[in-house]
């Protein structure tokens, strides 16, 4: 078996092909363009690698991933110029011909550090990515989390204070919500440039305070086991650390566990991903790999166009 | 088999017990007052009644809920005044001498909901209660949430507009969380007299605000399939149709679903409990039930003093 995977982001696609899951052979990344265009350079990319058998896709949101929906694979309300209502699992089906296992971008993550990085062994714990928006995905009691829709964790509301921040937040339909404050592309428009840029602290000060309530309100709905941050805000060094501070002290030692109240402790609960870039990419192949797994004992993986 | 149940609640206890799950025979009520009191006041209802074979718990929190911790069964950093670091589970053992199957109150009342009230057939819902205190409990993909220590709803961060509500917050931990600006006694200490004598528009806008943008953050994180709100603050007539027009306002058609769009579909979306002021105590008898069919099967229940 040859399985594909394809990281769909809002700003970057990942594409990847591979004989073994956890493996990818290679690796493409290029910048997510028009759908049309995004799709056949995907296709391009799956057609000069050799044939695959399944492929994999996580996708940016919000998506329908309900399989028995009539608008399954379609990215519906994003705010993404051109992106509005995308058939993408119908576009690629066209373009590649094989059965399509989906979820969005940040439950691939998950599932990618699930099985293969940071969070192996885990039951229940949480994948944060913050880069150009932020979004969240989630294993739950040893199942990917669905639900009605799928988490949209980049549009919970917190705390905003005005005085010490009066921007308005760049949401197109929150305005202040945790994207709308906390994303990599609020940080540019607040303070003129790109995050890699900036080195004042009240920068990494300020978005440190609002990941660590996002983060505080995810350990009060969710008591996960780990929280896993990726996504390219994530990297500046001084984030983290701030981060787990700020969330001990938001949480004032009333839930105890030693990593929520030990610093120490802390720092392997709110990690980076050990797959690093890779791991939304190394999670579509495990959907399309387990996917495939699920068809061999049964019939669950089709693709619309006949699996 | 005869099953007891105890939602232990930090303002009131319910017992009951019953031989068929889903139906309780005799329901007792009573303030929660010292510890050493009201475990004997339950010991003396379930001894009226005649033995009982298992027991099930349902604790407010903090809570040890985790069978293998030296803590299992122990109230831990509660506020509340002699409950701190009570070892329920062992007093009660001790009283009854029977094996106890323990979760939170609120997962508890989520267990009842699930399997006898508004959320029977759901894979992932969200249950609340708004009562003294705040507390929620979850179901996804078909398995009550545990994961670190166990959900503090009550405790999550939400935007508080001092402007609009000077009120500081009454939680000791954390002031103006959720807890502290929502909950039965927030609206006690604001406004100077208990919910139930309260008509003025204002009161019940407000807490429709707050509730609302609590309920925003769940069906970001959790997208549940639906949210059953429970309590006595929940009973204000006037408070879940704005709590629901404000859902939809916050989310400003975002995520696509009739649930979160159409007001008629969103009457079904955010719920009272079917069980209404059971639907703890039922949970608590299903607890006792479901261990003792597990134990049926495997030895998979077991009281501390031996079960």
């Amino acid at each position: 078996m040859r399985y594909g995977g394809i990281e769909a982001g809002g700003t970057k696609w990942v594409c990847a092909v591979a004989e073994q899951p956890g493996q990818p052979l290679e690796i493409v990344r290029f910048p997510t363009t028009a759908p049309a265009e995004t799709v056949a350079r995907a296709a391009r990319f799956f057609t000069e690698q050799g044939p695959i058998d399944v492929l994999g896709v996580g996708a940016f949101g919000p998506v329908d991933i309900h399989r028995d929906s009539p608008t399954w694979g379609t990215i519906t309300t994003t705010p993404k110029p051109g992106w509005g209502d995308t058939d993408l699992t119908g576009a690629l089906t066209s373009a590649l011909g094989v059965p399509i296992a989906l979820d969005t971008d940040v439950n691939a993550a998950a599932l990618g550090e699930w099985r293969w990085g940071a969070a192996t062994g885990l039951d229940t714990f949480f994948y944060i990515t913050v880069g150009t928006g932020i979004g969240g995905g989630a294993v739950t009691g040893g199942r990917i989390l669905h639900g009605l829709l799928h988490p949209e964790f980049g549009h919970m509301r917190i705390p905003h204070d005005r005085a010490r921040d009066p921007f308005d937040g760049i949401c197109p339909y929150h305005g202040d919500c945790l994207e709308g404050l906390a994303s990599g592309e609020s940080i540019r428009r607040r303070w003129g440039r790109p995050g890699p840029e900036l080195s004042d602290p009240a920068v990494w000060e300020l978005e440190a305070e609002y990941l660590a309530l996002a983060l505080v309100n995810v350990i009060c709905m969710l008591s996960p086991q780990r929280i896993i941050i990726g996504g390219g805000v994530a990297k500046q060094s001084a984030l983290l650390p701030l981060a787990r501070r700020r969330v001990r002290e938001l949480l004032a030692g009333y839930l105890r566990a030693p990593e929520l109240t030990d610093p120490d402790a802390a720092e392997g609960y709110i990690v980076v991903p050990r797959l690093g870039d890779r791991a939304g990419v190394i999670g579509a192949i495990q959907l399309a790999y387990e996917a495939q797994e699920a068809a061999a004992s049964s019939s669950g993986l089709s693709g619309r166009a006949g699996g």
